[in-house]
């Protein structure tokens, strides 16, 4: 039997660990002021945007039913922004199979890495027909026996990729990332190395997701994306606006040339976070073959509507998002030095706390399983 | 949305709440060396006598396929006893059904205390055709939708009371436990409350299991027990050798008496646990009419065997069992003396180390679901 004695990632308890190379990365747990749970304003935003999108093409596209209706959410972090989200689902498949009164299991899921504790100590009052799950492990897999699910659903998750790249931390490869920690502002190579690892993941989610749902099943993604490319082969027509993740890299940068943290470090890190744009995942999913896309939308962006304006926010929501995998690589003492010399940088750039120059934006895709 | 913040229980770790009352209890939890997962050799070794009759009786009365079959493991702790238990259970059943090739989906339930980011971490590498899923909540209530599992199995869990019964710690009732932790050696009306609250659990307990099984499920269970009541309404014939847990309760006593602890705490604590006797067990499941028993068996004595032999290693068993209810009655700065009282009480007490004395059985049933 395998006994990974791998440390538990609790909040402001975070241990240190090598597990980012596994795979195993997780948003901070526990309810503290450093958790995710309580700087996810942004992806409880997208959820309120696509409320009417899910309760209207639950109305006019499910035609499955299943007595023991059986819902997963692929990567449900602690639930606080899950739970509401399963809440609008259910309600949708209530109203639609209004007279036959289903039961629903729902499967939360989300990294071995994950504070699943926190996550069922937070469950809502039970429903009386709702009974819930937790699964954990990598989502680019398979979590589930075949043709067990009637409806999945993923929200601001598909930007994770499976891993860095290996190549871009690699220092014998053309795609090595010297001095940079995300493929914005790279060389090309980077960006295609990212690229092409997304377009796989994607394709084993979609893969693994085919086998677990049933024929006529449908599937509710919310992935952020960026309009444009950000890179694009360096071509003059590519927006290679720097973005917050370039800004927390230029503060590593920063701290290994003052010494504070190691230069090796900073070039073997990279961020295993892609932002495609719209084209792309269509591309993805119409060569996967299994799915049938629905309805495809850009949903507003949650960011002009004054969400996290502050630059002491911001940082906690990312901090929130990236400290387990930062520790990981860095160790905790320069957490604090790391998040003040950012936040310090985002209230120094106007350019980042003005919304309009936010470019990000949310796909909503759904896909009913051919 | 409920918001419950209760704190977890993370083996050495563990922090301070008022969750007794509730019903939410679990055992230590992490790995560490106070932790349940390093404390529960005796529960291996009742799983080691129990293989051979889990092995027979499904290759002799398993007559329900499913292609998904779904198992479930009522009281699983960290799941160190329980994976190997679905082993056994898993490869019984492909070997029934040896062409058909199913997949199995696994749900690991426990109290929503329980630890379940280190049941998460210490799952075995994934067999090809396995997919494991966590439960939170109390077991004698629904935690599946209906007719939505195919086996269910519990060991060593079903001597677990939801609750502790109100009328011992009511200091107005006849049932008034006062100086004592336990029913053993106390007045007969505590012992009928004890034994009435175990009937009416053992009962929700079947309930919730006939409905979530489907017709022709197997339910095998692992139950903790006495040969003969050890209190019998004041007869002569019932055997009140003092238990390890009246040992326990004795060292508390001793402490309130020295004002380490306030003597209103230790009347006001008891032990949610009852061991019923094989008659009694056998009555309540014929009176719920919801399950055939196909097999009924005393297991060995596993003390016997040679488990646990010396003070030190009992103590720490005990403790992995319920310091997390004890810290919350009485604080955790007392834990450590507590504990070493008890060492020293037993080491003391040649009766308890000597493994003749030990009366307690394991019933091994095997039920079908009518």
């Amino acid at each position: 039997m395998k006994q990974q004695h791998i440390e538990l990632n609790l909040g402001s308890t975070t241990t240190t660990k090598q597990t980012s190379m596994l795979g195993l990365y997780a948003m901070n747990g526990g309810e503290g002021h450093l958790s995710y749970a309580q700087n996810s304003s942004y992806q409880r935003g997208v959820l309120d945007v696509a409320k009417p999108l899910l309760e209207e093409e639950i109305a006019a596209k499910l035609d499955h039913f299943n007595p023991n209706f059986r819902i997963a959410d692929f990567g449900c972090s602690t639930g606080h922004n899950s739970f509401p989200a399963i809440e609008i689902i259910t309600e949708a498949i209530e109203k639609k199979f209004e007279t036959l009164r289903p039961e629903f299991q729902v499967f939360f899921n989300d990294q071995v890495m994950n504070d699943f504790n926190t996550l069922f100590h937070s469950l809502p009052q039970r429903k009386r027909n709702l009974y819930a799950a937790g699964v954990a492990g990598p989502f680019h897999g398979r979590l589930f026996p075949k043709a067990s699910l009637d409806f999945a659903y993923s929200s601001c998750a598909l930007n994770w990729l499976s891993q860095v790249p290996e190549a871009v931390a690699d220092h014998t490869s053309p795609a090595w990332n010297k001095g940079r920690v995300h493929y914005t502002g790279a060389k090309h190579q980077v960006f295609e190395a990212y690229s092409n690892h997304y377009a796989n993941d994607i394709n084993s989610f979609l893969q693994a997701r085919a086998e677990e749902l049933v024929t006529g099943g449908l599937m509710a993604l919310l992935v952020p994306a960026d309009p444009a490319p950000r890179c694009s082969h360096g071509s003059a027509t590519s927006f290679t606006t720097p973005t917050e993740i370039d800004l927390l890299g230029s503060c590593l940068v920063d701290m290994a040339n003052k010494g504070i943290v190691s230069e090796e470090r900073v070039d073997s890190f990279n961020f295993p976070l892609y932002f495609t744009i719209p084209e792309e995942l269509k591309g993805i999913i119409e060569r996967n073959m299994s799915f049938k896309i629905e309805r495809m939308e850009i949903v507003n962006n949650i960011w002009g509507k004054g969400r996290l304006c502050s630059a002491k926010a911001r940082a906690a929501y990312l901090r929130a998002v990236f400290e387990g995998m930062l520790i990981n690589q860095f160790g905790r003492e320069v957490m604090d030095q790391l998040f003040d010399r950012y936040t310090n940088k985002l209230a120094a750039s106007p350019h980042f706390l003005d919304p309009h120059n936010e470019k990000s934006i949310i796909i909503f895709l759904l896909l009913k399983r051919n």
